[in-house]
This record gives structure tokens, C-alpha cells and sequence, in this order.
């Protein structure tokens, strides 16, 4: 593709270096920002710099935060004794926004990934690790929410032969099932299989 | 959606005026410039803010430049003789790309449309009009390359009417029909109709 600016070539080659924006589309946010105010370009630009350069993260779980602790980890009315484990803070948002979570989280910031050269040196597994092992820790639970993908089973995997010597720490993995409003005949086997074993009673 | 930091907060934000580009989008371009290195956040700001505030048009053809005259207005290789008028940026690039075409462009900026409120004296068709009417001027054809919408026929229309009574300037548009590959079946009503009634024929 050929522009007639050099300015415009660049703005597009770097809106097309995000993740799911190819050329075309970048052309046509490069289009749409020249034809819009001058400020809807310099806020977002301003906007992208600042969370960029000024972001920090919670010393305790990882999640993003604007100060030393982030709002979960710093709330008094949290249950700190149970830890949500997760790859990604993408994770911590979805988990938040279902409102049914009361306890902690830890981040991760990835899965353990042998391809990609990721091993567990590479992950927040230490300071994990040493929030339930600290003498004095009150945690009591550890949740893996991990995606049950190949990589996110070794990691879950690796996490369980971590902490499971810790006495008084019980490990848990999120429900695996049919999705609520989910049809039975599209779910595939393995998914089928697992919410036919792991059966739940109803109460009567 | 929650967020855990103001500053990612106002980044999603930002990002989500953009055309195409919902808030869980957003959120996946905020979280990757954020695993992503410094640079390639203050690139992509800076290219953007470059972009926005140092642009300039062509002050013959209204097309993008870094220069008071672009590229092909500025190429005495050139067909000056005709001018092929587009309603975008993004057309000029798109014609550009085919390789198919050696004459210069007027880009309008857009088409009337009564509903948004842009009537004739919004867009820069007095600079085209004066561009084919000057004394002197060499131009001897007007292709109207504006998209087939009913906007773009009103425009079209209106240009043409503007245009018909000037002597040795011929007006055509760009030819309508079957895109090449395009299967017949799937082809709308009008526009295989008009096909059928532009047939071209073949030379021997």
C-alpha cells in the first residue's frame, strides 16, 4: 500500500502493529482521527503515554494498580485468606465483574509455555508461593483460574505439586461444565464428560 | 466493566471512541502495550499526534501531503489533463494501488447528504469546478469515482450538472458490473442488470 504522507505511513504501520488491526484497518483509524478534533488524537495519545509510563503494580498480587497496593489487596473487607491465582489481568476484571468473588488474587502474567520460552522463573510463581508460606500467612485456600488450555494445565499442574505440601493451604480449580444457557449436543466431550462426573447434588 | 486502575481506565476509554474498536477490544490493546515495551507506546503516540497536528492537504487536489502540492499533483509525468474525483482519502489509495491509473485527483471530502447536514458548500467542489473552468485550464476529462450509494449518486449527480455545460470537458464515471471473480448468482438485481445493459464488445 502506498500513502501520499509519510506521516500518515507511519501512524498506520504503528496502529498496525497492534494485536488484530491490519493495515486496512489501521488506515481507516488513521482517517477517522484526521477527520475528527484535534483533541479526540491528542487525548488518546496522552491517554495511551500516561498508562504506558505511569502504571504500576500491586507489590502483593501483580494486578495493576495506581498505588503501592492495589483496591483488592488494600480492602479491609476482602477475605485474605483466599487467593484467586490467574494468568492475566484480563482475568481479575472478568472475575470481578461476575460480583461473585470476595477473596484476593494473584497474577501471574502468563501461562507456563515451553514453546514460547516461559518457564516458571519467568511468572510471579515466587511471590506467590511466598504469600502462603510466610510465617504467619492466613491463607487458606488457593483457587486456580487458570484457562484449561495445554499450557494453563501444566501451569495449574506445576502449582498444585508447588503448594500441595502446604499444610492447612486447600488447593481448588474453578468449575468445569456445561456454560449456563450452553445446549448440551454443541458442548464437546471432554466438557460433557467432566460435568457428568463431577455431578453436583442439589440441595432439596 | 471495573477497572482497576485509572489509568488504564482512561486509556480503554480513549481507545474505544475509535471506529470498530468496543471496550473488550480496548482492553486488549491497552493490556498488550502494556506487556509490550515502552517504545512501542510512545511510537505509536507519538506517530499519532505527528499525524493530527503536522498534516497538510494539497492545496490543487485536497489529497493528504507533506508537501503544498502532493506527490501526483507534483508528477509532470502525469495525465493533468484528467482528474478523477473521489469522495475519501482512502479512494485515492485505492485507485493508486490498481496501478491502472495516470491522471490526477480531486478528493472531496466526503458526500451531500441532507441527513448529516453536508450540503454542496461543505465538501471542495468549488476548488474543482475552478480547477476545470480556470482560463487556461488544460483538463478534458472528469471521471466521477464516487461509491454507488445514494449519497454518492446525489453527489454524482449533482457534479455532473455542475459540469455538462463546459465545452471540450467530457464526464464519465467509473464502470459499474460484475466484480472480476464475482459470481453471477450472487450478484444483486441492479447490478447485473446494468451488466447486461453496459456490455462491452469484444474486440476480434
Amino acid at each position: 500500500m502506498e500513502f501520499p504522507s509519510k506521516l500518515i505511513e507511519n501512524a498506520v504501520g504503528e496502529l498496525a502493529k497492534l494485536p488484530g488491526i491490519g493495515k486496512k484497518t489501521a488506515l481507516r483509524l488513521a482517517l477517522h482521527l484526521l477527520k475528527a478534533e484535534t483533541e479526540t488524537t491528542s487525548n488518546l495519545a496522552e491517554a495511551l503515554a500516561k498508562m504506558r509510563f505511569d502504571i504500576t503494580y500491586c507489590q502483593t498480587c501483580h494486578n495493576i494498580s495506581d498505588t503501592e497496593q492495589c483496591s483488592i489487596c488494600a480492602n479491609k473487607l476482602r477475605d485474605h485468606a483466599t487467593i484467586c491465582v490467574v494468568s492475566d489481568i484480563r482475568d481479575v476484571i472478568a472475575i470481578e465483574n461476575t460480583g461473585q468473588y470476595q477473596g484476593t488474587y494473584h497474577v501471574l502474567g502468563g501461562v507456563i509455555s515451553p514453546i514460547e520460552g516461559i518457564g516458571p522463573g519467568d511468572l510471579h510463581i515466587d511471590t506467590l508461593l511466598e504469600r502462603v508460606t510466610a510465617p504467619g500467612s492466613e491463607v487458606q485456600e488457593v483457587i486456580l483460574a487458570i484457562s484449561p488450555t495445554m499450557e494453563g494445565d501444566t501451569t495449574a499442574f506445576y502449582l498444585s505439586r508447588k503448594l500441595r505440601d502446604q499444610e492447612g493451604v486447600n488447593i481448588s480449580t474453578i468449575a468445569r461444565g456445561i456454560p449456563v444457557g450452553g445446549e448440551l449436543e454443541y458442548a464437546d466431550e471432554i466438557t460433557l464428560g467432566r460435568s457428568i462426573v463431577e455431578r453436583q447434588r442439589q440441595a432439596r
